[in-house]
């Protein structure tokens, strides 16, 4: 864990500053909402000392180790660091309105501060600066990384599609939630972890495998979001208690359980309801859902993901100790607090 | 007249096939709000034989004249004529959110269709399809193209955001009104008549001449739409009469006449007024602006702009008659419906 935490430091002292200079060539409203939401000042542009607001900085950490695992400099990813998370935070941002949330990480989301209109056009300036910080890298790989981080953007906003249809749909099946997943959680991640190789021009078959490895340990870690969602304890995860329950979010596990063939018409009831429960029906429903094997499935699918992953880095030559760390942060990542 | 008008024909001709293609590629509901939006279909998905209601293309037509005028093939400018597109109707699809129009050349808007949910994420997908047309081209200058783009959204969303913040203040003056519109207008326009020739990795001072070409001939376009919201008769222009006074907008001849020491009080008073007033006073304050040499001075200034764009068009070697295309479609553009 502490080394960990020490990658994940050593990303953040990397990538910060240059994230800083590319927001900084965002427009006055723009650079303010950005910078806010990235935990670097107050609503009203006071500095936070430390910034530590801006979350746990994972995309960026394993761009930079992607280069490394092909033997490029760390600098040579940076671009690729700065740009995934710039194309997170301008999804998270329009998301936020999408969701109507009015917190993110126990702060007010930009659009409840700033309305919708400043919402819309500074995530649209973060994801069109993001693609001039990775242009503007003069490494061999710069063109194709800016096309992958174009489809990984069409694959992200595709989940976020598929995610709000789900909420008016019954009948959603493992198949349909798994391939959202994909998209909303596993395309960034996968992307993340190879856009690095890319840069420094990495054969084929290495980006592929690095590919595999984020698009793997994504969904492991949906799984065990999506388990947390439901049995996590709200001391531990900071959600409240069956949130997702509450939600009647279509999660994985709700999924699995849904096409169960002495439980799923009991969850479909469930779910088609819209009525505040009281917790004791809450907690039988999960209940249901363990019974049904939900969690079982989604722990057990979460440890087969993640050894696909592992294995495939295994399958092309990559310098052990980036290898390693980048194993270790998908571990870190999808076992957090579970 | 007509020589524009089979120059647009032949645009469309072949970007239309080439959009469709990249159109195709978008998630299903993105790919419906698009088609919809581009005049292709009926929002129940029908078919709309001709495909007219989606403008008059102006942006690819100039991006393909572009690798032209450089001696490329014009194939080598499509992908950057299908970028341009897509992104100029990214940024209207935004923008009519944005905007709380519910109309757009006589059809629903596609928020007000699918909400504003739809309208965010198929514009976001239609931005990002764009980088990826673009990258995927094999032309030497597919990288900078790229750059380009991203930087030109960026100058779009800040002209936006600037249009926005100018409707609560009262203190706009004629430079920030002009670098508004530069940015709002004239940068997707430099951006489209200098992509063909990035494309064919032309030299920087070409590339510098077409730029200068499109942000002059943008803001000489946007004097006169200017002009025609206030003084346009409307059985031309297709708004309703003294539209943009109703509206109060800041547009350049209000905000030159702003400045005016005899008559920029009146006209700040009229401004910070919200009620609707009746078709005599519009005229009055119409006739007050013309007084203060605010339409004269437009119409010269759009003249002056012209002369401009023609002479950086004269800086460089270009191969003549797509530069005379590009001359005519600019003339074209600003001189229309005036």
């Amino acid at each position: 864990m502490t080394a960990v935490m020490s990658l994940l430091d050593r990303g953040r002292a990397q990538v910060v500053p240059a994230l800083q200079a590319a927001v900084d060539r965002l427009d006055p409203a723009s650079r303010l909402q950005a910078s806010y939401h990235l935990g670097w000042c107050e609503a009203d542009g006071t500095p936070i000392p430390g910034g530590g607001g801006g979350g746990k900085a994972i995309r960026p950490a394993l761009a930079l180790l992607s280069a490394e695992a092909v033997g490029a400099d760390v600098h040579t990813g940076l671009p690729g660091a700065v740009a995934v998370e710039l194309v997170h935070n301008f999804s998270l941002i329009h998301d936020d309105l999408l969701d109507g949330d009015v917190e993110r990480r126990h702060r007010r989301t930009v659009w409840s501060l700033w309305g919708s209109a400043a919402a819309i056009l500074s995530g649209d300036a973060m994801l069109a600066l993001a693609h001039e910080v990775l242009l503007e890298s003069p490494a061999p790989g710069a063109a194709r990384a800016g096309w992958l981080l174009a489809s990984t953007t069409r694959e992200l906003t595709r989940g976020q599609i598929q995610d709000i249809a789900f909420e008016k749909r019954q009948d959603v099946t493992l198949d349909e939630c798994i391939d959202m997943a994909g998209g909303k959680t596993g395309s960034l991640l996968a992307a993340s972890s190879a856009i690095g190789a890319v840069l420094a021009g990495a054969p084929e078959a290495t980006i592929a495998a690095l590919t595999t490895f984020g698009t793997e340990f994504g969904l492991a870690f949906q799984l065990i979001d999506d388990v947390l969602g439901i049995w996590g304890d709200p001391a531990v995860t900071g959600k409240s208690v069956y949130s997702d329950l509450h939600a009647r979010k279509k999660s994985l596990p709700v999924t699995y359980a849904l096409a169960d063939t002495r439980y799923g018409e009991r969850i479909a009831r469930f779910l088609a309801t819209e009525d505040e429960l009281d917790l004791d029906s809450i907690a039988a429903i999960a209940d249901t859902l363990a019974t049904a094997g939900a969690r079982d499935w989604a722990v057990a699918e979460a440890g087969r993901r993640m050894k696909l992953a592992g294995e495939a880095l295994d399958t092309v030559d990559l310098c052990p100790q980036p290898r390693e760390d980048m194993m270790a942060l998908a571990r870190f990542v999808v076992e957090r607090d579970s």
